[in-house]
């Protein structure tokens, strides 16, 4: 594979300078004035808090990922394609190999994670002291700080991909490197979600309903712990959901290239290496699109971030037409690339429809809010259930677009399919900084609130913060739309690898075995969300009970003279979200494994369907509707149909917090979960394979 | 095929004998006592705002339905096998059979529903007025009158079949009676959950919470329009609805049966007809079963109801072992039938779980609605998410069991999955009697405290209503898991019509084609369901109008002095739901039909398989969510948790509110929907495949 060679080390290159421009802003954002006294006292506890949760995050997923690794070091040293013959071996050297390459992904990700998380933290009280500066000069703290992960993420995960392909030239070593990025992703952001709306639902409850103090009084135990979960859910977690995806879909497409395109050809090269290329142009390009993302004295915060990401979108489009014209490819991988990244965008503003309160979902749900919380609930929830129609039909026209554009050009149409994932997914640089650029402005808000800064400031914070919101839910769309794709071209890649290895695969819906397997997999999503929006509320009410006991055995608290014990509550949601991962882990990882052994493999690949037809639905649907109510309330709570204080906007406030879980904890976890599945599926595939031949 | 006439016409005699006790049953309700003048006031309210809306709905409906018959007439008249060629005839005989099929579908579902009814809101005030003699009397009467429907139902259907069977001898043609069937439970049904909670929300919200008087006063218009809903939706809509499955599944099961086995052997002839004769063992065990179901002098109503469900299990498998064994008929569909039979009585206890306040899931959902509305409904969700996992687990039990075992006793697979359909819904006669029970007794206790009869009185229709909700839930968990199975079965059968006319399927999840269509489908549900829960509250609001300009222009009414216009409110909803049905009524009929012929019958198969999955998905979460709210406020309600007044209360109301329009509208629509989706494809697919091999 001479041809790869150069380009491989461009990838490993471009991903080197994504790491150190990041570490620069990095330095950069460090250096910015701290603020008052006050103001960094507020930002040490959230600071700390979030530090103690990464800690036990860590050396919990650390544990879990060496043992796991063990397993993939044993597992993968057997010669399966001798399984139950005499003359199977045992090579260790791949097993330890592949074991290497899941701890590498797992680490990659938590790298990218912590330094996203650490800087998230640092920035939000600079940002609120930049603010009484200029609104351009904090946006800019903000969103350099949202541009650290969104960077350091491309481009670790492409030294990763790069470095894995340079040394073994193997794309299946390269599923070792994305199921370790992807496991650690799940355990981050289901953990993540479960632990921030237990912070905010225990500090809603007991704070501002049971003893009557404002949201965000320091007085309150599981304020902290709050705060904190702004960051562990939206930052780290939001990251590593866009890691994973962004991994597994070159991983996929990779796959797709060497196993579609004639053994040993030099188009297999080519094709196989071709994801890898998407990826370093969508590097550059959201290298230079960040530079368009400024803000003027008087400007939009919210209009710099989409000039961003367009001028990303056109710069990648020019590059990859020069890469395929020069490099002579099929002009079918061009369209599957264009396909991909209109439909991710177009996807992205839908989402923003369903969620703004400049349409119609957003401002009849408010309106009907008057006539009580069950109608406001009815009515938002219908409406999340429309806004899974727009996107389907863009992943569908994506498919089918990507899919007959190939193979009219010549190339396998699956393939296409595939690079349109990657395509959708290279300007995720752009797109993961824009969205970390959300919760910082948010933060920066709380903080200007909490240690007393001006009412300007305070007004500064609120257009950043109305802008980030905004670019969270164009992330959203996005991140779902993009691992429907992603999960769609490893489903093939499952069936590639099965196939491989000698079991023909149909998964017909006319075999009942494969209808059974849709059906389990069907289930999947909708338990794994259950369980974790249960865990919430039952660690809630274990935290509720802990902010009582503080209150009734120091009553200094509530006085304001003795500070609250911040770190129990931080320690308490920390350990329940961690206890909480146990079954929705086992459902990800192991129940794909078990469903390939016990009802084999065409089942398996009617499993993943299953649970990606209803995973893509359901996180649609939990992540639009709790949006929508989000922004309800918000846009009651601007003075509309009562304003603040009416009945509309006490039932806003319960679509709200029924949303919360929805929007923070299960949604956002699913794409993760489906592309978990996935990937344990292909990666297993062979053994799977193997057995059934037995 | 000479061996089946004598079947043929002994299920003709069955179903005659089960429409004459429906009949005798209906003129015993009728001749007792109708209480007092006040009872019988009351009652006439109720009966002329249901036949108010039979009226519209049925002059809406025959619209409908003639339009869908000329269509039919027309489209079935060419000889599509030619299409294309210059061969192609046409004739209009099996064009205009297939029209009369379809409309005497619709009339024998019609027909059914509207005895159901009239006799329902006649025993309502008998049942109500004996509840002062005898609770075992009160039970008898109420039950008697469910029964009026249950055999009507199962009586007419079976004549339809049967009839349509000697004359034609063509399953296909069923498949016309069927699709009509089907169609008009459709509407019925969507319209009635619309009429329904309309007429429900704009009660209680300008009644209970704008004026603050009583639920159930006379003095508001909308009472009437609230009470007669109970009957539209439970009453009609739910006899519809296990009208549309049963004879789905039956004609499935005889497609099936026709083109699995050697064309023209007796094989052929003795399994398309044992589905039909399963049918008849089913009328005729539930004619015995019914006799068992008796309420002495302190007896409990819910055991009469359980014991007469399980003798006429035990009775139909003892009488489907001799007809197989005399009959010479493969064992294979004896396991079958009993999988079937054994698996929809047990996902209809397992809903039981989810939905009563005996178990750990009402009461925990009560149990946190101490802290606030939305606590409640994440709670409640969350379970009625994980009620969705034992009965998809039951059904692909059912689904794997009965295909390996016909398989194992060397019949085809797929036919016994028809068959275990067929035996699941073979007793619907006894399910469906039960059914009815539990709005009949509902109303009763309305009526008895609208008509102010003594405490007692009260006190033991308290006691009928218990049994009459766990009835329902179980009814619900058995009549969408029969849909599941049913579908499955209609969606083989699609396959194999399409595959007769030289169109071989794969409907492999390999095929991008299938992927989109199964997206396409798996939407659908959601999108169907959404629609009709905003027009349960765009409908409401206006209802609400209305309610407000009586009030305002005839101050009497409040003052009791002057009655309300009952009939404006009923007229009103009326009229909203049905033109709400329009768009459901395309998605339902058009849509599969575009699909099959935009993205071709591959497209179509994965957009069945789509609709059947989520839509099972979504009916199971709906049904038992909403059956779980309305439980956790009413063991709330019990005393429990605060009892009556409580904040928990109040968060138990904003519950039961969500829920009912989840398990009163959207959720029983789903089965129907999914039925109507894969007969209309069914009945389509010769045309589409000529189509699709232009």
């Amino acid at each position: 594979m001479q041809v790869s060679q150069p380009w491989a080390f461009l990838s490993l290159l471009a991903g080197t300078v994504s790491v150190g421009v990041a570490l620069a802003l990095y330095r950069w954002v460090s250096r910015q004035d701290a603020g008052s006294e006050r103001a960094q006292e507020v930002a040490s506890w959230i600071r700390d808090g979030a530090k103690t949760y990464l800690l036990r995050l860590y050396v919990a997923l650390t544990l879990v990922a060496v043992a796991l690794g063990v397993v993939i070091a044993i597992v993968f040293s057997f010669d399966i394609e001798h399984l139950g013959t005499g003359a199977m071996d045992v090579d260790p050297s791949r097993g330890v190999m592949m074991a290497l390459a899941f701890l590498a992904g797992a680490v990659c990700s938590a790298v990218a994670g912590y330094m996203g998380m650490t800087i998230a933290v640092a920035a939000n009280v600079r940002s609120a002291t930049a603010a009484g500066d200029s609104i351009g000069r904090a946006f800019r703290v903000a969103f350099y700080a949202g541009s650290v992960m969104g960077l350091a993420m491309v481009g670790l995960a492409i030294i990763g991909m790069s470095g894995i392909y340079l040394l073994t030239g193997d794309p299946e070593i390269i599923l070792g490197f994305s199921f370790g990025a992807s496991a650690f992703a799940l355990l981050a952001k289901a953990g993540g979600g479960i632990y921030t709306k237990t912070a905010d639902i225990a500090a809603d409850l007991v704070g501002k309903v049971e003893i009557g103090i404002p949201e965000d009084d320091p007085r309150n135990p599981a304020v902290v712990a709050d705060n904190v979960g702004d960051n562990v859910g939206d930052v780290a977690g939001m990251g590593a959901d866009i890691f994973d995806s962004y991994v597994a879909s070159t991983v996929a497409a990779m796959l797709l290239g060497s196993s579609l395109f004639a053994r040993g050809s030099l188009s297999q090269a080519k094709y196989t290496l071709f994801p890898l290329i998407l990826c370093t142009l969508g590097i550059i390009a959201s290298l230079i699109g960040i530079q368009f993302v400024r803000v003027g004295k008087s400007g939009k915060p919210g209009r710099a971030l989409n000039t961003g990401t367009i001028v990303t979108c056109v710069i990648l489009a020019g590059l990859a037409a020069a890469v395929v014209l020069l490099g002579d490819y099929s002009l079918g991988v061009l369209w599957a690339t264009l396909a991909g990244l209109v439909t991710g965008v177009v996807i992205g503003f839908t989402s923003d429809y369903y969620t703004s309160s400049d349409f119609r979902p957003v401002i009849e749900t408010a309106r009907v809010s008057g006539s009580g919380a069950a109608i406001n609930i009815i009515t938002g929830f219908s409406y999340g259930l429309v806004s899974i129609v727009p996107s389907i039909i863009g992943i569908v026209v994506a498919t089918l677009l990507s899919y007959y554009l190939a193979e009219f050009y010549g190339i396998s149409g699956i393939y296409g399919i595939g690079v349109s994932a990657v395509g959708m997914l290279s300007i995720s640089g752009m797109i993961a900084s824009s969205d970390a650029y959300g919760p910082i402005v948010d933060n920066a808000r709380g903080i200007a609130e909490m240690a007393g800064m001006s009412q300007e400031v305070i007004d500064t914070t609120d257009v950043l913060d109305a802008a980030g919101n905004t670019a969270k839910a164009i992330t959203k769309g996005f991140a779902i739309s993009a691992a429907a794709l992603t999960v769609l071209a490893l489903f093939s890649a499952y069936a590639e690898v099965v196939g491989a290895r000698g079991v023909q695969l149909a998964i017909s819906l006319r075999q009942p075995v494969v209808v059974a397997g849709v059906l389990l997999g069907a289930v999947t999503p909708p338990l794994f969300s259950a369980l974790t929006m249960l865990s919430v509320t039952h660690n809630a009410f274990d935290m509720i009970e802990e902010v009582r006991r503080q209150f009734d055995e120091r009553p200094g608290i509530l006085a304001g003279t003795e500070p609250p014990d911040y770190a129990a509550c931080v320690s308490l949601a920390a350990q329940g979200a961690l206890s909480s991962l146990v079954i929705p882990a086992f459902l990800a990882i192991v129940l794909p494994v078990l469903v390939g052994f016990i009802l084999g493999p065409e089942a398996l690949g009617g499993f993943l369907g299953g649970s990606i037809f209803t995973g893509v639905i359901f996180a649609l649907l939990m992540s639009n509707a709790g949006g929508l109510w989000d922004n309800a309330k918000k846009f009651i709570e601007s003075g509309e149909f009562g304003g603040p204080g009416s009945d509309a906007h006490r039932a806003g406030v319960v679509g709200d917090t029924v949303g919360d879980p929805f929007k923070d904890t299960a949604g956002p976890s699913l794409n993760t979960l489906i592309t978990v599945m996935s990937l344990v599926s292909s990666l297993f595939a062979p053994i799977i394979a193997a057995f059934h031949l037995l």
